[in-house]
């Protein structure tokens, strides 16, 4: 059973010995500059990633059968290098099934996943439009979209990167979208709400999550704006009496929840409830970039009286945690 | 008592003779191509403007002494001319003050204003930051700010262009930022409900709305931004104890409301109230905006099969009514 | 039958009497500035659009009946005003459905369409990518499709903005894309030219042509992007045997056809033909603008010494006839 | 007293053993290759900054009690690593207050400092403008303002980013502006001067410069513009009779400085004065940037047959000092 | 003799007859809504342009054979048209050759064009570069050069838009720029001002100036950056000790001027001559509009209290009137 | 002579040893972390560049006479290091002239460069148009001139960055120029072979390739399209009786060939030509891009499973090599 984590390691002791359970995102054969060959290994799990080096690749502890994607028992120590911190691995073997839990292994939502799911079909089963709530039961009732939605991540490395990124985000802004409902007249409730259910409903054939999170080839021609469009009319096409306009607005919302046209929407937002969708969805986006960041700072023991470090995903500003510098000063 | 608006007359037959009180917004001399003088003029009242021409400005029943700014009562019938309504003045002298109310003569909101200024104090009987209380209750308790605060309008032309449109906004705005703070936890719900009351206080000396809304030359050349913070400067000098880090925190949500520097921020949201002010602002704008608009095509009885004209405020785009394209769609 | 068209009209003297077969595009009500009704219309045929007035509305002679969309005969003189020309409406009627040919009543291409869509079958009959062929031989064996195809502008007001102008700029652009694919090595172009032929398809969704050329609320929510992909989609649904990455590489093709995102491509072109398909595209629209232009210039009689206007789908540049301006050089 | 400095280092033998005092900006542990324990230390002197390695922190001549911000007495040779001077710290201790001087230890000014505070108070002295001669001497009254003014950098790294830099940099833009004002009749001379003096005096308190230059919290929160406006709020308090306007032009001018939007200015440039604050503020920046670079390209050796290197603050162009390479060309 | 001029118009009654030259810029054909024929003419003096109407082109007091381009005595009376001014005329015959001054009938500097030579000359004579010295003068030395120069606008409609606008520019650039040079020891003064002399000089080329002023065909191909390397290589062929890196340099500047690539400067300014050329000419160009903004609100009769209406070269911005405006402030 | 290719490396054992001939690109002197001094000097040839280290600088073997621009015969083995290849060098001296080709050593057209300059000039003699067919005659007749364009590369790094480039990009857009040109009936055919032989001529003086490819001072000042224009017309000087407007055109041609603006064109394209030879000199540049894009990762062995990297010249796409997946599809 995994009991030691990356994010562990930070307080380690340099030279002490341990074990752990890792998936293997990465193995090169390299040489010192002394030519002698070692490997480079990126070791990761649910808290992170850590570089890991084996110095002695022939040594017979070290097994030659692993690769990228395998799972391994590794032993070995850390040290910092560069203020980073690096893996000495003086033991390594390909783990057995039954040693680890695949969960462990990469980072995942910290959230119950069947707590987010009911939460989500709760929410369909309150529509009181019928069409809408048929069309969402009849796309998740396929099985392999609901596990693949309860899996995926909602992005390859900006906010919400780790397995069931999606669905948490979805759950999040189902909240947001709904209180917002509540607000303005103008807005077709269950719409709207439609419309965040499906927005980045092609991120699970966009995205792969099997080692790492990446693009797959089709994803990176398609987009996940066209398969989400392209599942949406796969289903229609199953729901005979499913009105043409509410198709229509269904597709739109999905083609412009990007808000913008450099941020590959091919459409604008013309509708309250696309408005509203794509504000929502930056916004959460957003806020969890800010509540990512600030965690991180806390891990990294940053002072109250530091800015963080500029994040990218935020135009590459600084922020700064309120309600810490408030806290820190002095009465 | 006025009960001729200008909203009414699109309806009238071409001719047909009525009285009304008007604001008079232009008055200027012009000559026909026959080389006969006239007066070109534009009157207004709360439902919108209509152009007007004096053709005899000779005749006896055409007084002197009416201006720009002035209150009026005109006789006269309307036309149509490419479009456009136009009225012929056949009458005009200047109205008595007990002849009308003032609140009639610009466009003004449709709430009531005492209880919109209700739910702002309440709103901040609300909070449970003592400092924060103090301040919106130091800047509100200058009359002269309190009073332009329930008139000023929001803006010259785009949305909530209508005296009482500031506090409508904020109003509207307290209500998405209290959801949304409900929702996320690192907000601190007193500081970002601060930013709201405040954020738009400098318009009060930005715009002036004696006569049409127009930009102050003090207004042109600071800006709302800066009488914003130059209002929550002096409060806090009256407050000794008030907090260093809260009065920057308080400011920089000032500064930042507009989210971007190419929009006259000059800086941009650093701390998640920051963000999330800059949001629901520009979201409640863009949302008074479609409001806006789809009455407008109501109004002149555009179908449910057609788009919006092109709205400036929304870069341009066409909009579509869901509901009312939804509801008419054949069954 | 039709024999004056509008665009001989310039040359006709002032007060001539003519009859003519006219589209009406627009009827207005309206009122001179001495208050007496009349009718603004503006007519339009194959060879452009003119404004005309009917100043006697109650005139027996001029028929209640006729409305924006009705095909017309009418009778009048031209006069010329500010420029422009205008025609005053003597008499009109509704006309018979035998005394017109619709094709004269809008521009259209000065192309034989059954020779153009011969041209577009054998390319499609040229193809050693069996599959390729297959599926355009399935979306166009479509006789709604294929009707629509024939008949649809390639824009509303750009370039090829005329009846058949999709199907000419088509077919133009497998020349051009012809002659490139034997120049690279790198293309395969039996994909190339499917790409040609289905990047527009959706055209014939996205625009309607009834009366005068406009955007359909559909077209405007979605576009003829995502028509043309749900089009490719449906069509591949009926071929078991179609291979994954082809269909991939088809809605690759249509999706990156406009190059770049701010143009409403949501993805930019990672495949050669996707590259070239959108070099072709751009060039063979711009160089159809350029000739418009110049065939506008040689109609307006501008002489060879002056540059053309400035052109709007050219960044709103001056051109200039490089032939007509060398050949008018002294010698 | 200190007799080393880092610029001289670049001509010393490797291994040649010296003591020196330094500024330590920075101190890390790290761990080598080899798992041993070292230092990573970063100090700075005046001339620039040095990176240097402590190989054996436990050496008992190694002081424990060095900090970032402590100034030291090292003793060590330097070596050339990947082209970069690296220093090999042998021994090392805090200095005492009475060996250094502090203006040696950061990079400052070569203007004497007395000089350039002359120059700005006598072209005070020279106002005609009795106000405005009043409010700058109002402001510059405040020692700690007058202090900081003559201490502090014009940026963190890039113009004037040395002690005295901002005084440095304000003498030679009044030189400048008092020379346009001469020229240009439009201009008010008084008003503009002031203008270059206050725009960037908010940058006593954006910027720190204890250890090394950087932004302090507040400063990034609301930035110097923000600070450089209160300020003269805070005085034009003080001062009962001074004229609104007067008192409206000189904060237009500090908000507008930068002369766009996206550089930070809330307010563009709208009279004559701001208009030519911006242009000589910016011509000055950029002529300074350019003598740096020159000078830099002088001190690595540079021949006149090369341009320089790429400058960030000149939209990343490289450069060609004129007279040196004119002067090189063979006659 | 012209006695009469456009801009004295405003204050004459309407109706009142008088006589004036003009030259004509357009004459069309127009027919009147009652298809009576008329002509629409613009005529043209140094004071601005006036829109007239010729009633009666029959009468046989209406000359036939005036043209655009044609100098005309007119009489005729004016009239206010939608705050236009509006001239009918009576009659009009073409001028004699000695009745007129081509200076009175186009916009020209209000400067001594002699003067403003002998002051480019003497600065000329004042260099201590003699290759530069000798440049010039072979350049100047050119008749058909020199005279243009002398004539020439600096622009179509911008700034300086005027009969001897470019020499007044650049006189008025030797002047600001000679100044900057004795602040910064860096600037090889005879080059900076050689780049102030020839910089704009292809604008002899790319302009015409003998009916209004308008581009060439030539002048919009090449434009007037072309036309000044082409004469200045032309020049240095003729010098046959001419160093190429001086030739290098100068060509350098006028590529540079305009300073950012999206202006039309095919490079970038790489040497600090051509960076302080391209701020000193856009900080005259902007002064200049500022000043000619403020004159035309002078002529209209517009108050301190307002500020001017946007100005298209300076970002579309409102300007205010400084010294007006505080000087119109009650004390 | 030359028998090891540095592309052949890539797949030899680490500590295999073998000779081979050079181009030195740099040579530095470095230190170790230990304070040893070595050399670091990066090696190329046509296939590529290589790092190179000499440990033992002081190795009787290691001559000291080599410098940067040296061709030298150098002895030693690879070893990989963090992916990258190095060499160490144990003996190394220069090479005798007739050891090695010059054509071996730096990266070269694969075409034959006669067989291109041969195509180049029968195009020319295909012309009608005898001034064209003489201009470009009179241009290639300079032996300096044709000797650099048949040596040139296109570009320093991106495109055709090879010796040969230059005429090999020539050639190849002379065909689909050519192609393109026989589409449209709008082109006049040898006016645009004109542009695209001309365009990029300056580049023969922008650039050096004596040792690597760089841009000399000139070059950088000046840039490639003012060398092209004055070739042009110190060659038109030499034919007296050169239409005027034909000079413009071509001189247009040069100056507008970037397309935009902010590309460096100091035009925009204006005539049909112009504007056909941006097109395909972009296209056939971007064409050229991709397929050296897909030889490198045939090179390195990528699987037709991946895309490629980011590509600089093509916005940071990735891109896909469509045969080689389609090809890889399981059947």
């Amino acid at each position: 059973m995994k009991d030691i984590y990356i994010s562990d390691l930070a307080s380690f002791d340099e030279g002490k010995v341990f074990d752990g359970y890792f998936l293997v995102l990465l193995k090169q054969q390299r040489t010192t500059k002394t030519n002698k060959p070692y490997l480079n290994v990126i070791l990761g799990d649910k808290t992170g990633q850590l570089e890991a080096r084996v110095w002695e690749p022939n040594d017979p502890r070290i097994a030659k059968d692993f690769e990228k994607g395998s799972v391994v028992k590794a032993r070995g120590s850390v040290s910092r290098f560069d203020e980073r911190l690096q893996m000495k691995v003086d033991q390594v073997r390909v783990a057995l099934p039954d040693e680890f839990d695949k969960m462990d292994l990469m980072p995942s939502t910290q959230y119950d996943v069947a707590a987010l799911w009911q939460q989500l079909e709760s929410t369909i089963e309150s529509f009181t439009n019928a069409d809408l709530k048929l069309l969402l039961r009849t796309i998740l009732a396929d099985p392999a979209v609901s596990e693949a939605y309860r899996e995926a991540p909602a992005a390859r490395q900006l906010h919400h990167a780790w397995l069931g990124g999606l669905l948490e985000h979805v759950v999040s802004l189902l909240e947001v979208a709904d209180r917002v409902a509540a607000h303005y007249p103008l807005l077709d409730r269950d719409l709207l709400l439609t419309g965040v259910i499906l927005h980045d409903i092609g991120k699970t054939r966009e995205l792969s999550w099997e080692i790492g999170f990446d693009y797959t080839i089709e994803g990176t021609l398609l987009g996940h704006i066209q398969f989400g469009t392209e599942m949406v009319d796969k289903a229609v096409e199953q729901l005979p009496g499913f009105p043409d306009r509410l198709r229509t607005l269904v597709i739109h919302m999905i083609l412009a929840h990007h808000g913008k046209l450099e941020f590959g929407s091919p459409k604008l937002p013309m509708i309250p409830e696309a408005l509203v969708l794509n504000f929502v969805d930056d916004l959460d986006a957003k806020m969890q970039a800010m509540a990512t960041e600030f965690d991180k700072c806390e891990r990294e023991g940053k002072s109250a009286e530091e800015m963080t470090g500029r994040v990218w995903s935020l135009d590459n500003r600084q922020l700064l945690n309120t309600k810490k510098w408030l806290g820190a000063e002095k009465v």
